[in-house]
């Protein structure tokens, strides 16, 4: 409020303050989800390891348009008055469920042997809408509580808090999950009067881990949430970015049960700019005993609340998308994800140029995705970030913003999505004397 | 869940029961919103009087081509390197805020002569979004409370109830709010150990009843607002749409004490279709007695666990059709706004027309937006109005959805934005048609 405003009026002005405001907005997790989200723009010299931004490629804005006609050719050609249809299908709100949920089942069928009626599917604004949906839903009351796998992403340890949903964390371990924490996690809750509804992972090169769920792991964990009761929330941003590796089958497509909610984005395999992500949520809801319908129709009902539904323009462009690739966006992302395990290939290899072993910095090797894990010997935290920034012109995610209970403070997210090999080479050159520095003033 | 599907696994499926879930799922609001949105797609041979649904008049789809052409080349000519920004902007994810408040900034000074700090706005997924970032901030705990003028807006009473904010109605009377009531109300709260917040309401031609505060009124409520030390939150959809009267001052712009948060959308002025709104919340944020920022960048904060940001495409779209009207949208409008007024005249004369006085249906006569009310000597709930559906082939709205405290049984809610005349006249003869019915039953 500037002086000037003050002096004219008569009636005094209204300030807040952040005490009288909701808790998430002094909570660790929605400062380090802005962060993350806008720290390499405050930085513009430095090179960004922390961005997990798409590469694009040679996406041109011309795509965004031919997307858009080969959608609308597809529901002109639909049927009669198909123009009409697709004029009215652009302009307006439509349904809260989507305009493409047919085209997103087909993608699933075809990329990942996922069998979705499509009225079980609800498009969302993101994949992040879509976590807040299932939250909400399934935050009744103070007993409830989340399962997440820990270091877990910011955007669902945010989209938990902002629904005053506690989390609990799980150890992701060496192999993505431990099941026996998971196990005795969900039996403390039970013993303390809780209710463990849901445990939330990535199975596929983890954020921020890099780590993957192997094929028995996959089914064990299938087999210990029907025998516990829990939901799982599978989330897979990053599945098709193998590196030369067979993909796995998601928890979804082995999920015989309902018993897996299914978060899926078009972020990083279509287009971050539409901002489209997805919702598979085909469990049976009962009221009085009586099945009333999907717990989709029921997120549905909370999207209405909170969007409305989703742009159909931005649906649109996505769902033209799809069309061009005849559903199989994973074969339409094969140069992608070779130039993305190239990518992961050189900063590897690179940390093995300039760290050569036995050295004080070590890593982990994911077989694919955006993310690695450096832990180091000191403590890497945002006030080291702003140095590494501001002197050494290189950007990283300090990896205790995944750890809610504490933890990682050794420890930091690489990530070279968006990094070309000079970059990459420059980012590490760079790096590596923030470590030299360091290690020469202890 | 099928029978196939069960006998195929071994591991017991997941079935969840409604009571199990948030309880605004089994509230009247989230099914009111879901019957509004949907109720005119079930029955597609009814004239539906229920929908405020803008008119496409002469949209084509060619035209959200246009827009992205006109905003790409105002961003590509921006600056050096234009052409790369446009094509990131329009790729990547973007700041939290928006990438087109600077152009909503112009077009709020252009025609609504209120003059926000572009960092003040923050860009939403419809209107409906900017409420959940308000009332997630507003709620801090159990204590607090949202004052709305009743009958109010089924999306604020659903925003309220998805955060666990309870509403206090306050009463519309005559002219739109009773000021004296909305002072008890505060009083009432305050003594009740709660903390009222703000106070939701619409100026202008207001969704469901058509009212309009006039001047003098509006300056009234800034001075009471400050008096109680409460926020307003002024929802400003229809502004525009006055049937041939001068526009009034909205309370942002005459506003000189932060007093209230502006919700703004282009739904209804440019496109539905884009899903873009707006939030005004140049409210200083103080923590321990320091200002740290404005309430936009708590929102923000905020949003970036809901939706993270704004399709990009979608702004970009709309950013298109603000430069093409050099930010002067209300004479943009100007032509719906007069097809608008016509329709509106056409149903008032059509009512008039089909219930001479002295009759004992009666009706409200605003001066303008989408929406009157319509009182009859009968119960008009959801019953009657599925007969309606099915019988009559005529939809309206029951205007008890509107009543969070209850009431309105007798009052149902007519709009005509996106009909035609005939359309308008077949309608109301449907309407006669079940009123003649009801009657003499009665």
């Amino acid at each position: 409020m500037t002086e000037a405003s003050h002096a004219r009026t008569a009636r005094p002005g209204a300030v807040m303050d952040l005490a009288d405001l909701h808790g998430s907005l002094s909570d660790p997790a929605l400062l380090s989800m802005n962060l993350l989200n806008e720290v390499a723009e405050r930085y513009p010299d430095a090179v960004s390891f922390a961005a997990g931004r798409p590469d694009p490629g040679d996406f041109a804005i011309e795509d965004v348009h031919r997307y858009l006609r080969t959608w609308t050719a597809h529901v002109t050609g639909g049927a009669p008055g198909g123009a009409e249809a697709a004029r009215t299908r652009l302009y307006q709100y439509g349904r809260t469920k989507g305009v493409i949920q047919d085209l997103v089942a087909r993608n699933l069928a075809t990329d990942e042997s996922i069998h979705a009626d499509p009225e079980s599917i609800v498009v969302t604004v993101g994949c992040q809408e879509a976590m807040v949906l299932v939250l909400r839903a399934l935050r009744a009351d103070e007993r409830d509580v989340l399962l997440a796998t820990s270091p877990a992403y910011v955007g669902i340890t945010g989209a938990a808090r902002l629904v005053d949903l506690p989390v609990v964390p799980v150890d992701s371990g060496s192999g993505g999950i431990d099941l026996d924490d998971l196990a005795a996690r969900v039996r403390e809750a039970r013993e303390a009067g809780l209710r463990p509804r849901a445990c939330y992972l990535v199975p596929d090169f983890a954020n921020p881990t890099g780590l993957s769920l192997d094929v028995p792991t996959r089914r064990r964990l299938l087999d210990l949430a029907a025998e516990l009761d829990i939901l799982l929330i599978e989330d897979n941003p990053y599945g098709f970015f193998g590196d030369g590796i067979p993909p796995k089958p998601t928890l979804k497509s082995l999920d015989e049960g309902h018993r897996v909610i299914y978060l899926g984005s078009y972020a990083k395999t279509a287009l971050p700019g539409a901002r489209i992500g997805y919702v598979v949520a085909d469990q049976p809801v009962v009221r009085d005993g009586r099945t009333v319908g999907t717990l989709a129709d029921e997120l549905s009902k909370i999207k209405s609340m909170i969007t409305v539904n989703t742009p159909p323009i931005a649906q649109a462009v996505i769902g033209g998308r799809l069309l061009e690739s005849g559903f199989a966006l994973r074969e339409t992302n094969r140069d992608a994800t070779a130039r993305y395990g190239k990518k992961l290939r050189h900063l590897l290899d690179g940390l093995a140029a300039r760290f050569p072993g036995p050295s004080p910095v070590t890593w982990n090797r994911p077989d694919g995705g955006f993310f690695l894990v450096v832990t180091v010997p000191f403590t890497a935290d945002d006030a080291l970030l702003a140095h590494s920034a501001e002197r050494h012109k290189v950007i990283w995610t300090p990896m205790h913003h995944f750890y809610a209970a504490g933890g990682g403070l050794r420890q930091l997210r690489l990530s070279c999505s968006s990094l070309t090999p000079e970059e990459i080479d420059l980012g590490l050159d760079r790096f590596a004397s923030l470590v030299t520095d360091l290690l020469e003033r202890t």
